[in-house]
């Protein structure tokens, strides 16, 4: 195998795969990102088992071949060559490989490509196309609901609903769920369908998607999904199991119902929470007709009062919230103003943007009394 | 006390003592930041009885006072305060702080402030004045090289000797040493003095200088140095003890004199040096009439090999040095070129930029056979 690429194309394809790569994989293949040298293009591949990533890059091809190099340092020192024509050329006896960049070169010790994975190969007569732009925002407004307890898998991941005009993603940590839909008329998609995606998968997605008006195409196979952007695979298994039934968790109807500016909130919840840190992590939220008060305090620091101007529609009522899951969700809306309704401070409130429908949080309320 | 603010101001004082506050000080007062209102300014005061700075800003004081306010959380808060005018009040009594910030406020526990160290009053009849802008250049070049094992204290600072007509500033971990020197013809300074600063000092100094054309003045106690900048002081207590001859460390003449590029080199050494991370971390240089090849290798995982244009004199040679202390000194050289002068593989070597004398690394090499 011989190849020439610039510094930017060769350091760019192993950047986008080698964050998958395990550096506690026992299997030493599996240290190692898969370059293979094609007709025209540069196929790099990793995988963990579980989530595999591959990046077909145009590339000047000397000689084919194909040759498993270790990830980690491969990955510093490309990122570190200069702006150079780079030279890989690989020993196809013992797989050594030498990287040749102006007067100097580096060696690496390279394994042979058999041993490597063979990520599944996936049907595509069958694909849901979404815009990368919605669909990144999607997984931000959701995934950070997940759970990140390993011993309950179903929380860790998101449940992605395919329906005739729909696209869902919820997750949910048992104390908090994010749902957001997604108008799909034409998705190009004939089934209806329910998956659960690891988490880590979706962040990774979210990494490599760059968003700019592109499409992501979306197919499925046996307990496995695929991720297609161009010049970029990935593909990952799904979660096995039953996802808790979302539509039961979110409360029809409410009591009280508040509109307030999004910033405002986010602010005040913030400043509150350094002092509800010190504490028992809640913040407390008083309705009256006139204003919001978030507050908290810690007996041996202090106390902190945040009045906010709403309009206020239903009874006055009280809540106490744990700090963080309000902050999360403040964080990824982004509308101006948005919608708090709650009934009674036993049970669960909902927080959405003031505009739209497609957004839906759900958060439970802590005891304090 | 009573006190009107804009955020930005009381933010900046806080910020700047906030960072001599140690969090594991068993002294609650010493947890806690000095708020004094006196005449049209507030003084801020912070120590760890090791360093402290005090930060003088002009107020608006409605009522003189002072108290002691938990470092983190206070400055915490303030930072996240909006941009609105903020009335900080304390209850003379029992020394709770109310700080108000449009509809909203917050409570701190305050502590009274006579328990608060006074930091020494230092004479300033004999100063030292330098441009912030260079003391600055001298902290970055020599500061890194000084020792953080505390079992040596000596090491863990930097000597700063005052002559008659130069400044100069050493440290040295015993591997490696930087000396600069700055010309300070009537420097304002009477005396020949030599002190040993504690490197935790320099570096908060380093941060608190803007360095825009202003001068730092430096003032002795017994015991003790004061930075003067406009505005705040940082006072430290200086390292006892003798401070080795670096004049006996810096070899005088060379076998081997070459002249290359700072950027090439740094960048060749830090690829190098990934290699070496992994085995025995140092990197071999070889000084030919044509090049320098600058080498690394681990048994397990490849090698890399740099070549380098140079100028050169004198003998060829070998030498290997630890590549962290190559590096080091390679990115606080300001010049576009370096000279690195040798005399055979067992004697340190010497790295100072192509142009004026001002500044001297010696390195002591690793015997490789």
């Amino acid at each position: 195998m011989k190849i020439i690429s610039t510094k930017d194309s060769l350091s760019y394809g192993i950047q986008v795969c080698q964050r998958v790569v395990s550096s506690k994989n026992p299997l030493p293949v599996l240290s190692g990102i898969l370059l293979k040298a094609g007709d025209g293009t540069l196929t790099v591949t990793a995988t963990d088992l579980e989530v595999g990533i591959e990046c077909t890059l145009p590339m000047d091809i000397q000689e084919k071949g194909a040759v498993v190099l270790p990830a980690r340092i491969l990955g510093d020192i490309v990122r570190k060559l200069p702006d150079v024509k780079i030279v890989m050329e690989v020993n196809s006896q013992n797989f050594n490989t030498t990287i040749k960049y102006g007067q100097s070169e580096f060696n690496l010790l390279g394994l042979s490509s058999e041993d490597f994975p063979i990520l599944p190969s996936i049907d595509f007569s069958s694909v849901l196309t979404i815009k990368q732009e919605l669909f990144k925002n999607m997984i931000k407004q959701v995934i950070f609901a997940a759970s990140s307890d390993d011993n309950r898998p179903i929380f860790t991941g998101a449940l992605m609903e395919i329906g005739e005009d729909t696209v869902k993603l919820v997750a949910t940590d048992t104390h908090r769920l994010a749902l957001r839909t997604a108008k799909m008329e034409n998705n190009g998609f004939e089934l209806e369908k329910s998956v659960i995606i690891p988490g880590k998968t979706l962040n990774e997605l979210n990494r490599i998607m760059t968003g700019e008006g592109e499409d992501v195409k979306i197919a499925f196979g046996e307990n496995q999904i695929v991720f297609e952007l161009p010049g970029t695979k990935l593909i990952s298994r799904l979660i096995e199991g039953q996802f808790p039934n979302y539509k039961q968790v979110v409360p029809q109807g409410c009591k009280t119902k508040i509109k307030l500016k999004t910033k405002e909130l986010l602010e005040a919840t913030e400043r509150a929470s350094l002092l509800a840190k010190e504490g028992s992590n809640f913040v407390k939220i008083t309705i009256t007709e006139e204003n919001m008060t978030i507050s908290s305090n810690s007996p041996e620091i202090g106390k902190i009062e945040e009045q906010l101007p709403i309009e206020m529609e239903g009874e006055e009522t009280q809540i106490a919230f744990n700090s963080k899951y309000l902050i999360d969700v403040l964080k990824v809306i982004d509308t101006e103003e948005i919608l708090v309704e709650l009934t009674g401070s036993l049970s669960p409130g909902i927080i959405k943007p003031a505009e739209g429908q497609n957004y839906i949080y759900v958060i439970l309320p802590i005891r304090i009394v």
